[in-house]
Order: structure tokens, then sequence, then C-alpha cells
């Protein structure tokens, strides 16, 4: 067996904390017997759930934290009243003295993402923070990034996103020279806002060795698969993700509806079951929970604040597999590869 | 019968056109005999479809044009060599000249927008057009916009958006007071562009008498049918719509994988066949096909270039029915009633 590699885990982040973290623990570590877990949380409520998972309890170390970041508190509110000492901080925590590979909360991004940027600090040279998703895709599955950490980016940003992407995307489909593509609203070279055009223009002309700037690409082209890794600003990022999520369910309503409306649609849905079933689970959000916060000195995924046991167990395997792959480790390189120590300024790869 | 409704046509624009226009243009005129039409095109090309369609050529009074824009031209280029003499230009004219209500052209989006705004202007007080669509919803249909036509929008260009979006809802829906929401990150104030939480403010402190503003929405909102009128910069909703009709296709492409994988699959698809000709109805992009162009001082609609005959028919009715409600009129009356004549500026309304 490999080595064991420990994950931290705030047990008390999410709508149903933290019975769906330590079910989804349990999973995972049923899946992946090499983990082991820092868990961080309010004792008195993660003890007794302990019990019913003998193989987890004996696989973890339970440190009581008070303190609970709430869901709704501002970034700025949990960052004072949880820094130190909330189960979400001492996740993180874990992760920058060496005591975990990567740290996974479902609670409050805005909080987890400010506690991570303080207590993890930025890659040298790198500005801003992104999360990237992962995205299914008809042709498997790819990176995409920013889908929200950083609203309003300027053109060096969007290139640093391209090489953290390319780095998570090598890591994640064991992929020599990924293909990144900048997302915007159309693929003629004059299209779109500045930003992306200069970054366009800094990807092509700079030497990439580790993957490959395949252009602009379109909101249909997430689906389709067109390239590994799509880059864009948070806002738009957001929007796209939060907008493919709800045609998703839009469609399964209608399916649901129409399956339902006649006897002879209903005895069709018995006979096509299987079939369903796989077109329930190829659109299973649950399988693609966690976003993983890239550019900080550490490895930190987010999981969904409202998903279930399944769900969270993806996100802890995500966090496995990036701790494995070493990824922080990768980017810092990558980005040193690219543009040196400093930080890529708009033409200065063209000069 | 109503009185008869002139529509201009751009008989050249589009992947198959003229077919597919003078094919779709009959269909239109078949399911609503007031229509009337001024076909611009190349008469060699035009009047042998024509023959296939009598009532058609009855109903019609065709303009020789020799000057066709391409689908690549850009839309500098499409001005210089279309400006007063293509068939594009010569359909916005007829809108202009008062000789049709509306213009139908499946052509050059960006060369339709740049003829459009050069040949009508905009309404007083209105800054930057705005193209809408109707998104198909849980609830039934909303109006997002702008989808495309101003990228990187100020305050008070997404609150004019509001005003039209709000118009165009109480015309196509027939609606007393549409309600009205924000594109954003987030629900929370403190979230999203600047921009976009001054629009919020202004639109909050306003007395709207024609809609009512409902807060900010999410790109899950969008399917859900929350608000009447969704308001978003055109990069992100143009992002939005491209990702929602992608990840629509992503699903169709899975259902169908899924249905004709087993026997057992096959035969119950067929069994529910009604049901999923309901489903693929319900998800018929041709359906709501047509982005229509705000903020003109005249009804321009924008057909998909790819669209087939039915597809442009929904575009025609859709013209038909904005004209009949003389949009523009309510556009500009709704505008004075905000903000008077003059344009709203950030903080305006508060003062």
């Amino acid at each position: 067996m490999a080595d064991p590699i420990t994950i931290s885990l705030d047990a008390m982040g999410g709508d149903r904390a933290p019975d769906v973290i330590i079910a989804g623990a349990a999973l995972a570590l049923q899946r992946c017997p090499d983990l082991r877990f820092a868990i961080y949380g309010r004792a008195a409520a993660v003890e007794p759930l302990l019990r019913h998972y003998a193989a987890l309890r004996d696989a973890s170390v339970l440190h009581d934290c008070e303190v609970v970041v709430q869901m709704d508190d501002k970034p700025s509110q949990a960052l004072r009243k949880g820094r130190w000492k909330s189960s979400m901080w001492r996740a993180i925590q874990a992760v920058r003295d060496g005591e975990a590979k990567a740290a996974v909360s479902a609670g409050n991004t805005g909080a987890l993402m400010a506690m991570s940027k303080f207590c993890l600090k930025m890659i040298a040279g790198i500005e801003r923070p992104a999360i990237a998703a992962i995205w299914p895709t008809l042709r498997g599955e790819s990176v995409v990034l920013d889908v929200g950490a950083t609203i309003g980016s300027d053109t060096q940003m969007l290139v640093d996103f391209a090489v953290m992407g390319a780095a998570m995307a090598r890591v994640v489909f064991d992929l020599e020279r990924p293909t990144v593509g900048l997302l915007n609203v159309g693929v003629e070279e004059i299209k779109g806002v500045e930003e992306v055009r200069e970054a366009a223009r800094i990807l092509r002309e700079s030497l990439q060795t580790h993957f490959e700037y395949h252009g602009f690409v379109e909101g249909d082209d997430l689906g389709r698969g067109t390239v590994d890794v799509v880059v864009t600003e948070g806002f738009a990022g957001n929007i796209a993700l939060k907008t493919a999520e709800g045609t998703a369910r839009q469609i399964s309503e209608y399916l649901r509806a129409a399956m339902s409306r006649t006897l002879m649609a209903r005895l069709g849905y018995l006979l096509a079951r299987s079939a369903f079933d796989r077109l329930r689970e190829k659109m299973d959000p649950r399988k693609v929970n966690g976003g993983v916060f890239l550019g900080l000195n550490g490895m930190v995924i987010k999981s969904h604040g409202g998903t279930d046991a399944e769900g969270f167990a993806s996100a802890v395997e995500l966090a496995r597999d990036m701790a494995r792959h070493d990824l922080v480790l990768q980017i810092a390189r990558h980005r040193i590869e690219v543009a040196g120590p400093e930080p890529i300024r708009a033409g200065a790869l063209s000069a």
C-alpha cells in the first residue's frame, strides 16, 4: 500500500455538519484505505458520530474546537471571530504546519478563501487565487477556473489562471500537455474585453512547454469539452457554472414530468430504468463535488455546502489526488518555468 | 381580421439563406395571415423560391439588392460595403422609413447591430443597446438581457436594461408588473462588482410603477424562472446563454446514448415516445429563436444564423408580437416615466 496521506477536515462546515462530513469521510476511507484524517470540530458533536465508524475513528485524530464559522458569516467576521481557533481555521493551519496534505471544508466559501489566503499566503509571483471546478463534458472532464474567487481579473491574473489550471489538468487527468482556452463571447481575435484579448496575445506568444494554448472558446464549448482547461474571470465563471447546474436541474425536471404523464410513458420509463439510472449518474453533481483553491501555498478544497456523504467523499478523494501529486509544488514550478520568478506582466513575454 | 402588419426581411442573411428565410416566412404567414413582407435580397435567387409559395408571393414585395453582408464580415467592413445598399441595411431602413414595423435578419450579429445603430439611432436617453433573449424556464419564460450587444456595461446601462427588459416582458408575457432581477455571483448585498451593486441600489430606491425590483439572482435562477426579467452585462449574459445551450445539447446527447444502449432501453424509448417528443419540444431551441435588439428607434430581431424554417418563422412571429405592441414606444415612455427625459445617472434617483 502507498504511504498514508493525511487530510484535515473542518467537521463543522456545511448545511448538515458534522453528520455528512463524518459519514463522507468514512465512505472515502472505505474506498481509499491509505487516507488518514485530522478532524477539527466540536468533540461533543463529533465523538458520538465516530462511534458508528470504527475504521474512521482508528484512522483519525479528533481535535476539539469550540468556535464554528457560520454559513452566513461575512469573510471579515469569520476572520475576526474564527482565526486561530475555529474548526475551519485549524483545518487550514494543519496544512500550513505540514500535519495534513490538504484541507477539505463544506463551509462558507468566502470565509474559507479569506482564511486560506491569510493562513497559507499566495505562491510567490501569483497575485490572486482562483477556484477551479471539474466540469463534466461530452469528451470527459475539463478544469474550469476561476468560478468565483477573483471578481474582475486583469490580464496577468488570467495568464496565471492558465498556468495553474494546466498544472491541475496534468495532475487530475494525467495529461502531458493539456489544451487551454480563454472563455470569450466569440472565437474571433477582435472580440471581447481588453484583458481577455491581451491574455490571449501573451499565451499565444509565450513558449508553453506544459500546455498548448488553443485560443478563445465560447460558453457552449464548456459542455462540449473543446479544451482541457477553460480560463475565465471569476464573475463570468461563477455565472457559467451556476447556469449549467440550473439548466441540468431544469431538464431533469422536464424529463421527470414527461415520464410520469401517461401510462405508456411510465411503462417505458420502467423498461428503460437502467438507462435512466445511467443518465442520472452522468448528471450527478455529487460526482464532481469540490472546488479547488489554486494559487495558495497549500491545498484547500471547498465542498458544496448542501452535499451529502457521497458528495463529501468525492471532495475528500479529490483532495487526496491533488495531495498525492503535490499540486502546489507543480504550480510553483510551472510558474517559474513559464515566466521566471517575477509576475508575468502584460507585454513582458513578447518583449 | 386585424390590420395587416409588415415585417421587412433580410433574405440573404444566415447559413442557409435565402431558402430558409423564404420557407420560414411562408410558414409564419400560414399561421398569422395578417403578416405582410418587404423582402430584400437578390431577385435572381429569391424569385424562383417565391414561385413555390403563392400565398407568400402575394403578401410580399420583393426589392432587389445585389450587395450581401457575409457571415464573417467585421461590423466596420459590413458598414463600409453594405451601407445604403445591402439586403441587411435596406431591411433596417424599411423600419426607419415606416415601410415596415420590424426587421428580421439571420445574418451576422455584429454587422446587424452596427447597421441598426447607425440607421435607427438610439432612443433618447438610452446610451447603449442590448440584445434580449427569451429564456425557457420551469415557470414558463423569462426575458434575459443583455446577451452580447454591450460588453462591459456601467451602472446606468444596467438600469436602462432593466427598464427595457421590463417593457418587453409586459408586452411579450402580458404582465402588468413583471419582476426584475440583477444577475450576480451571490444574493447578498455585499457581493459582486461595483456597477451591479450600484444598479441594485438605484433600482431599489427608485419608484418603479411598471416593474418590481426583486434583488440579485444567480446563474441557477435563470432556468428556475425566479424573475420575469434578468438583467446582466453583455459578456456574462452571452456566456450564460451559450453555456445553457451547450448544457442542453450535452444532456440530449447523454440521453440519446443512454436510450440506445440496450434492447430494454430502446423498447422503453418506443413506449415513452410521446413523452420524449414532448421533452424535445420543451427543449427545442427553435421555439425561442430570436434576439430582440432593444434601445433603438425601431424593432430589429436577430434570428440564429443556423436555424431552419421553423426557427425563422418563430423569429418572424416574435417580431410581429413586438410590432403589434409597439415596443419601441413603450420603452421610450417607460424610460421617461422612470427618470425623466435625461439619462439615469448613478445617484440621481436617490438624491
